[in-house]
Order: structure tokens, then C-alpha cells, then sequence
């Protein structure tokens, strides 16, 4: 058994929950009928165990053993199995899911927060889990009956896993180009049987022996569909062919190449996975024929979002195990009191802005993917279709900002945390350094930061001819006039103005840009525009809860656990609107530049 | 045998050599008459065939194996022993050294852009050599006729290994709390033999098997002597003592008891040094008593200097490997035209913003130390003793940002290489993860990058009463006057006009600060004004380049080689004007906040 250094307060995730959305109203939606504030409260305590007692003491292990691989077939880490057993058995892996097929039916957002514990205490085994339910989430939603009666609930319960197959050697951000071919099997007499051939290559639990089975969902062009993403098809397919009675048949046609050698998640494995090596690789076609990348996408952004609770889940520890360490370190006296004592390195002003980087960028990005599986639950369960498709829409807006900056900053933030470890930091015995290795790979999959400034860009600035997006910014603005002259918070209102509007600007900019024809000025900075626009939400998302711990502060003793709690939140939320925020300002100079430098240079000399 | 990665192209080495610094005035000096510009290119051309072949292709099994340790023994990776044969037979060890004692007695800036190659190429094998020359060079500088004679040509010439002892368990950044103690031994008869006793931890290269003997630097306080940085000796402690004769004695008491796990430079070793556990553990003052730190501090600062090398090597690499790859993988079309073919990804807008953020952060870092570097030499050999102060003033003032900012933002900008190859970039097949992992540790050993601000805003801002820094802040003023309305960097010079303003106005805060007692806002602040005056004096030194490149374009073809090299040089200094200088801005913002959020908030809830 390793060591636990998995020690999430929870009292922020609380604070989120209870205080910051109104969790009344999520409430008195029908599908949360069995739920009380209570129950979540419980649900949550009852994750945090299973963090501290199985799924921390598993991580560092996880790292240091790895997956192995030996003719076709992966080993996990050994400590893992134990994790799939009380997890599965506790009915921890569906836990927002339809309860009809054994899901647990937990708002989007407490699940979420749950998602944060786990992830948190060991990302790479929770990969196992995430993969089986999201793609039960589509087999559930476009699989026919029998689909449905066949694989789902054995996925939400965790008896079989899953996979996502997209990327392929020569097709990755560009998966339109994708060479795996699917044609149709007429001695199968089911006209859904195809028979699928191709190579896919960085398939996250692609191979693993945690479950019986593994359910791939593939991307194949069938013969003669047209070239690109629009004739891609989405097929079932499993490493054991399941009989129509529900039983394991023979083994499929799917033939696991090798693993991956890796930064991080070295417990999760990354596979090469060929299919229909010998001509015998059945599938099933999911959905119409060529509709397969609109599917892929759902279970794709239930991943982005899932990428952002990742990356919060990483930083959070990151920020919890630095802060025990600042607490017990101790070393020399305060510049500002140079004279003093030794003190714990937590007293330390350039350690406690670094504790302050994180705090505040974890609970931003909490805010804000609070926010964001808030308004799941609400698009999913409001009756007035009008608010319920804004809010859906909004949903779309921020998943870019949640997939790109949560895992952008995340890393930045975990610099910090080794940093104030120093040279303790660096080395293993802590686990920081494992979450920077780990989080990496968060800013990659599911698409680069790049892909999802785009799809921005691209595709959500533009919804309901850009209101969706104006009417945010509008709403910004109005917050933050009707604060300026606050006693506690007027400069940081002033700010988040100054920020909105610079937010705003790159928008007009974008359509110049489109209009003039000039159109690398727009993918040069986009990712930028995406930090903008993520930056000037998480102060607003943060001024609110700021208001909200003032109010609350009021009623109650100050030095109470509760009243530390507010005013550290009220700290915290000045120290972003101070010291994170104003990055859009430097940002919006750059977008000034309109600089074409990288357009201009020879590319022999780049 | 490994793979080779490492394949720098050094145009932009010689260029900085032998265009942009004034090698002619260095030629004029005395120590180096037996050198011409011939031999320096030389010089490098062979040091790049070295890490073509031995120390690149030694560089991921270096990570891979690792070091290992055994009851006090540690066997450092197999292809080192290799790589050290080769370094030491042909006199790279001590390259800028003092010829008397076995060095090459190169210039330090010819000695630097070879450090940039070999760190680029291995840099776990390269701390090893480092230690040691750093080592000889603190002996022959304080030690006695019979230290020099005994040691230094052994150090230069790689026979022996050498290291640094100042971290203890309990005191790290705080060194002057080091418990390790020293008592006069009189039964040697010379009263420069003290018995040493303490722990020393986390000392690089502190054991290994590459050399017959290693010489540690040990600090340690003489019984009696004076608490805190004051009453710190300096004392070489052999591992195995060295007879009056140069020959080999008898193991000394110092013992190895454990190497650390890390995050990266698994090839070198991380060592517990226990000394005198046998109280029998021998050590020879070096100087005189109680002066051991500002000795150090002489070593650290050759160090940092090193330090900032480190992180441009690596820098450097991870360019050259993101690029290769860039023009190799073909993925789909520009954003700018997308109904173009499938390109290879260096053709991609965003990916060029990325690879223009390596290139010109490279070059910045790489033109900001070649510049402390040559100022080395100048503040060395100057025979105007009013201009080698200056000289040597600025090369202190210079010292804190190659430590902190190279480490820090050459740790960004590594993101972007493993960023540009996506999936490949977090595998290990490539080595840009691993140049992550190994720079990570560069903003941590030899004093952080907080405590690098500490020294330039605490020592270096207030030498000479301020004028060194003013001076250099008016110099840059003047210059981006002077280029205002040119044609090519006018808008650039403008730039960097309101940039040096801005970094100039935070040290009259830092002023007032001070006077108004509001103390701990130095500290809060003083990372980022670093990192101000570093963007400040690099945007500088690259538009000193830019207007060579230019002139030089005008006497070539465009399209011949050096036509495109100053070309790319061209849009290279406007890229870092445009996209990085404006950080400045953001961080001129943060100060004016004056922010005291991370010292209000109650420590409990931090």
C-alpha cells in the first residue's frame, strides 16, 4: 500500500455547491426528486474517503510500476485493481448517469466536483472509468434498443470498459484524413455488421486487464463515403464479441501493437491498436452511416469538460501538498522582518504569492467549471425551451475556455507548488512533480488549446449571430458598473471593465480581420483571445462568490472556521482580479501588434 | 548506443559571436593572443561533432537507466563513461580555464556557447565536468600554492569530480542555519586540518563512479564562530584523502547515504553526504576561517551563470527537435486557407506562433548571455580600470536574470515544443519531454528564482548608489529614441520605450516602499520585476541585432543563406518585441495594484 498525499479541504467545493449555485433550483427539476442537500453533502464526504483510503495510496505506485505490455496484451499497476474493485462496487463510476442502466443519476455538478476528488487523488486510473462512461453516454443515446440492452449498463457499472479510437498515425488533429476502412459484412445477414481495418495509435485504455471486455468506439470511413469528416462512420466494437443474450463470445479481431512510453499517466495506458489484422474485426454501426464525427463529438465534449475537471482535480492537489509542506517547512526570517525568527516558509511573502497563484487559480477554475456543469444540469432540466437553449448555449461557450485554460494554467500553477517545495519539490517522494508530468497531457487531448480556440472562434463566437457571446460580455459589464464604487471590491469592478472591453475588442477585431481577408491575423491569436475571455469570466465568476462571503461574513464570528473561510475567499478573489486578471491587458497589446512576424519568415530559417 | 536528437544549427552561435559581440576587441587582449576567430569557430564546430556523436546520443539512456545506488556507492548511467573518456582526452573540461593548471584558457563567451551545445546534448552528464571545473576554479582562486598544486590541474582536466555542500537537511535557501561543524584536529599538525561532522543533502554529483576521487567544498562552522552567513568556513574535504605527493590516500569519512528520485537529470546524481559519521573525516581549510560564504558566493556566481546556460541548451534543444519535427509531420490545411492540401504542421499558423516563441525566446536568452559572457571577458582583461568596474558591475546586475528568467521562461517555452508535437511531444520516443523534466530543477539549485530577484533588487539595483542600473535603463531610452521612426523597428522601439519607463518605475516603488515602510511589497513584486527588466534588456540586445541583421542583408543575396538567416533574424526581433515584450505591461499593471492580498489573508485558510 503507498503513501496517501491526497488531502482535499473541502470546504470550497461546498462553498460551490451550496452557497455559490442555487442549488435549490437544480433541486426541483424531477430527476433530482430523490436528492437532497444532504445527500450530496454525504456523497461528497463519502468520495473524499475513497480518495484518502484507495485511490491516493494508489497513485505514486501507479507512476512508478506503469502499465507493461507483453504480446498484445497491458498490465496495469498492481495497486490499481483494488481501485476498480471498491469503485465499481460503490457504484462510483456512473455517477451522473441514467439509473436505468445502473447510473447513479447525480446532477452534472455534483458529479463534477466528485470528478475533482478522483481525478485529483489519481488521475491516471481514473482515465479506466471516465472512458467507460463516456462511451456508454453515446452507446446510450444512439445505439438502437438491443445496443442500448447490450453494453450499457455494463459500462456505467464499470464491468467493461471503454475507448474513444480516433487518431490514427498519419490523421491526428486532422482526423478527417483517417485511413481505417469499414465494409459491410453480408455473411453476418445483420446489415449493422461491418467489418472494420485500420490502425489506431494513442488509444487512451486502448488495452488493460482491469475489466472482461472492452467496448472500442471506432471511426471508420465506409468504402465509398465521401473524403473528410463528413464521411466518417462510428462503429461498436468490441475486443470480445458479445452474444445476443448478453454473454461473452469469441475473441474479436483487435490486436493491441504496444504502449506508449510517456511524461505522465504512466498507469494509464496508451495504445496502438490494430484492427482486423486477419480480416475479422466485426463492428457494429452506430447511428446512420457517415454521421459519425457529429456523435463522436458529444462524447468528445463531455471529454473537454471532463479535461477541465482533470486538470482542476491536478492543480488543487498540487496546491494542497505544497500548502502542508509551506506549513511544516521552516527556514529563515521574513524580508519584511528580517530581524525575526525562523518561521514556517508559509509566512514567507513570495511563497504565500505563489500559495495565492494557486488558491486563486484553483478556485477560479472551480468557479468557472462550476458554472459550466451548473448550467448542464439547468439545459438539460428547465422546462421554458427558451432559457433552457441559452443556457445550453452557454454550455458551448465556456467548454473551449474550461478544455484550454484549466489545463494551460493548471500547469503553469503546478510550477508554483514545486517551486515553493524547491529542491523537495523536483523530487519524488512528494508527488508535484508527478502532477506536472501528469498534467501535460491535458493541454493535448481531446484537441490542443489551439483546436479548442478555434472551435471558439470558429464556431461559438458566432452562435445566434454572436449574442451568446454579447450578451455575456454585457453582462460583465453591467456587473462590474454597478460595483465600481464598492468599498471592498470597486477596483477590481474597474478592472474587470477595463478587461471585458479589451475581451470584447478582439471580437470586433476577429470580424475585421475576416472582412479585410487578413486571416492569419486570426488564428495567431487566438489563443489568446480564448485566455482573455476565460480570465474576464473567472473574476466575474469570482467576484460573485466575493459578494456572496461578504454577505455571509457578516453573520458570522470572524474567526470562526466559517469566517476564516469567508475572508480567505474575499482575499482570494482580490488576488485574481490583481494579479491574474490584468495578463488580458498584455494580451490585448500583443492583439495590437497585428503582428505577422511568424506569417513573414522564411520558413527555411523558422 | 542511443539516439541522437541533438542536431543545433549553429548560425545563430557564430553570429552572436563574431557579428553582434565585438570579438575584435577581444582579440586585442593578452590572454588571448594565440587565438584567432578561425580557431573559435573551430573550436565550436568540433563541439558540436562531440555532441553529435558521444554526448547526445548517451542523452535519453542517461534518463532512462539512471543512476543507482548501493551501500554508499552510486554507478552513474553505462554511456557515461563513454562520453567522460571522450570529454576529458580531449581537453573540454575546463575550457575557459587557466592554461597554468590544464585549462584551454578560452574566452568565456566561446567557453559558453560550447556549454549551450554540450548542456543541449546531455545535460545530467554535463553537471558532473561543471562541479568540477567550478570546483578547481574556487581552489585556485583561494587556496594555498600547495591546494593549487595538489588539485586544480586534476579538476580542469576531469581526473577528479568535484561538488558544492551547502544545503543540510534543515537548511536550504536559509544557509546560513547549516549545522554541519568543524573542529580543529591537532593531531595533524597544520592548522588548516579540521574534523568535519554534519549532513549535507541534495548535493549534486556528490558520489559517482566517473573519476578516481571527487573533491567536495564543504561549508561548515567552526566551533565558536559566529551564527549565520558570518560564521561560515570553507573546507575541501576529499573522498579519498591526497598524499603531500598528489598520490591517492586513504578513504576519507565521508559516507553516501542515498541518492534522490527526481523529476528529471536521472543521470546525475543527487546525493546525502554524511561527513565524519567515524569521526574521522578530514577537511582543509580553504582561506580564512569564518569566510567560507563570500568564497561561495564566487562559485555560485560562476554557477548561475551556468544556470542560465543550462536552461538555453535545453531551450535551444527543444527547438531543434520541435522544428525537425514540424517539417516532417503532415496534418491538414491552414486555418488561413482551407481549402489548401495537407501541409506539414510548420506551415500552421499556430504552430509558428510556437515555434517564433521558441526561436526568439532562444535567441534573446542566448544574446543576453552571450553578452554577460563577453562582459566577463571584457571586466577580466580591460586594461581601463574604470571601464572593467563598470563592465564588471554590470555582469552582477545581469546575473540574477540569466539565473531566473532563462530557467523560468526557457520552462514556458519547452511547453511549446512538446505542445507543437502534440502526442508525440508527451511520449518519450522524442526527447522534449524529458528537456521539461530536466529544466525544471534549473530555477531551483543555486538560490530560486525568488531568491535571484532578492539579490538584484536588494544588492545589485543599489550598486553605486543606483547609477549602474540607471545608467543601463537611460542607454535604452536613448537608443529607443534614437529608433523611433525607423522604418523596419520603429514601432518596436516604441514599444520598448514605454518598457524600459515601466521597469524603471518599479524601482522607484521598491524606493518608496522602503521609505514608507510598506516592506513586504518588495518581495510580493520583486519576481515580477525581474522578469521586467530581463524582457526590457533582451528586447534591447535583439534590436541591437535586428539593425545588424539588416545592414548585413543589404550586402547579400535575399535568398542565399545568410540573406535568410539575417531575414529570420529580422522578423525574429519583431516577434519578441511584438508577442513577449508586453508582458512587461501586464506585470507594471499587477504592481500598480499593490496588492497585499497574499499577506491579509488569515494563514489558516492559505
Amino acid at each position: 500500500m503507498g503513501i496517501n498525499y491526497f488531502n482535499r479541504d473541502v470546504r470550497d467545493l461546498k462553498f460551490v455547491l451550496f452557497e455559490y449555485l442555487d442549488m435549490d433550483k437544480l433541486l426541483t427539476y424531477e430527476a433530482f426528486q430523490d436528492f437532497d442537500r444532504k445527500d450530496f453533502s454525504m456523497i461528497i464526504d463519502e468520495g473524499l474517503k475513497v480518495c484518502r483510503e484507495v485511490l491516493g495510496p494508489a497513485m505514486q505506485d501507479g507512476d512508478r510500476e506503469g502499465c507493461s505490455y507483453a504480446e498484445g496484451r497491458v498490465t496495469v499497476p498492481a495497486p490499481f485493481y483494488e481501485c476498480w474493485k471498491v469503485m465499481t462496487e460503490n457504484g462510483w463510476i456512473g455517477t451522473s448517469n441514467n439509473p436505468e442502466f445502473g447510473g447513479q443519476g447525480l446532477p452534472a455538478v455534483v458529479s463534477g466536483i466528485l470528478g475533482e476528488l478522483f481525478t485529483g487523488a489519481n488521475f491516471a486510473f481514473m482515465t479506466y472509468p471516465g472512458l467507460a462512461v463516456g462511451n456508454g453516454r453515446l452507446i446510450e443515446n444512439f445505439g438502437t434498443d438491443e445496443d442500448r440492452a447490450l453494453f450499457v449498463e455494463k459500462m456505467y457499472t464499470g464491468r467493461w470498459g471503454g475507448t474513444m479510437c480516433l487518431t490514427e498515425p498519419d490523421a491526428g488533429s486532422d482526423v478527417g484524413w483517417l485511413l481505417t476502412k469499414a465494409t459491410p459484412d453480408p455473411t453476418s445477414g445483420d446489415p449493422r455488421i461491418y467489418k472494420i481495418e485500420g490502425t489506431k495509435r494513442f488509444i487512451t485504455c486502448g488495452e488493460h486487464d482491469l475489466t472482461e471486455n472492452i467496448i472500442h468506439l471506432v471511426l471508420a470511413r465506409i468504402e465509398g463515403a465521401p473524403l473528410g469528416t463528413k464521411g466518417i462512420s462510428l462503429f461498436i466494437v468490441p475486443k470480445i464479441r458479445v452474444n445476443p443474450d448478453g454473454s461473452l463470445g469469441e475473441q474479436n479481431d483487435v490486436f493491441c501493437g504496444g504502449i506508449e512510453h510517456k511524461m505522465g499517466i504512466h498507469g494509464s495506458s496508451t495504445c496502438t491498436l490494430n484492427f482486423g489484422e486477419n480480416e475479422n474485426c466485426l463492428g457494429i454501426l452506430l447511428g446512420e452511416p457517415d454521421s459519425g464525427m457529429a456523435k463522436m463529438f458529444q462524447m468528445m465534449n463531455d471529454a473537454r469538460i471532463g479535461c477541465g475537471v482533470q486538470a482542476l482535480g491536478l492543480t488543487a492537489s498540487a496546491y494542497d501538498t505544497a500548502r502542508k509542506y509551506a506549513r511544516e517547512r521552516v527556514q529563515g526570517p521574513l524580508f519584511s522582518n528580517r530581524n525575526g525568527g525562523r518561521v514556517p516558509i508559509i509566512q514567507h511573502e513570495d511563497v504565500r504569492r505563489m500559495l495565492m497563484n494557486l488558491k486563486s487559480g484553483t478556485e477560479a477554475i472551480r468557479a468557472m467549471i462550476g458554472k459550466l456543469m451548473y448550467y448542464l444540469d439547468v439545459a438539460q432540466n428547465e422546462s421554458d425551451e427558451a432559457k433552457r437553449e441559452e443556457i445550453a448555449l452557454r454550455t458551448e461557450l465556456l467548454t473551449p475556455l474550461v478544455k484550454a485554460y484549466s489545463s494551460d494554467f493548471g500547469y503553469l500553477l503546478i510550477r508554483d507548488a514545486i517551486q515553493i517545495m524547491g529542491g523537495v519539490g523536483f523530487c519524488s517522494e512528494f508527488p508535484v512533480e508527478q502532477y506536472a508530468r501528469d498534467m501535460k497531457i491535458i493541454s493535448i487531448w481531446e484537441g490542443t488549446s489551439y483546436i479548442q480556440s478555434l472551435d471558439l472562434v470558429g464556431r461559438k463566437l458566432g452562435m445566434k449571430g454572436g449574442s451568446i457571446f454579447r450578451n455575456w460580455i454585457q453582462e460583465i459589464v453591467a456587473f462590474t458598473k454597478a460595483l465600481q464604487d464598492d468599498a471592498d471590491f470597486g477596483s477590481d469592478a474597474k478592472l474587470l471593465y477595463k478587461a471585458s472591453r479589451a475581451t470584447g475588442d478582439f471580437t470586433m477585431k476577429f470580424l475585421q480581420y475576416f472582412q479585410e481577408g487578413r486571416l492569419s491575423l486570426i488564428p495567431l491569436i487566438s489563443t489568446r483571445f480564448l485566455e482573455c475571455f476565460a480570465e474576464t469570466a473567472m473574476a466575474h465568476f469570482m467576484l460573485e462568490q466575493g459578494l456572496i462571503a461578504r454577505k455571509k461574513l457578516s453573520g458570522v464570528d470572524a474567526e470562526s472556521a466559517d469566517g476564516l473561510f469567508y475572508r480567505g475567499k474575499i482575499e482570494t478573489v482580490r488576488f485574481f482580479c490583481r494579479n491574474i486578471l490584468p495578463n488580458v491587458f498584455a494580451r490585448h497589446i500583443i492583439m495590437e501588434q497585428e503582428d505577422t512576424s511568424a506569417m513573414d519568415i522564411p520558413e527555411e530559417v523558422l
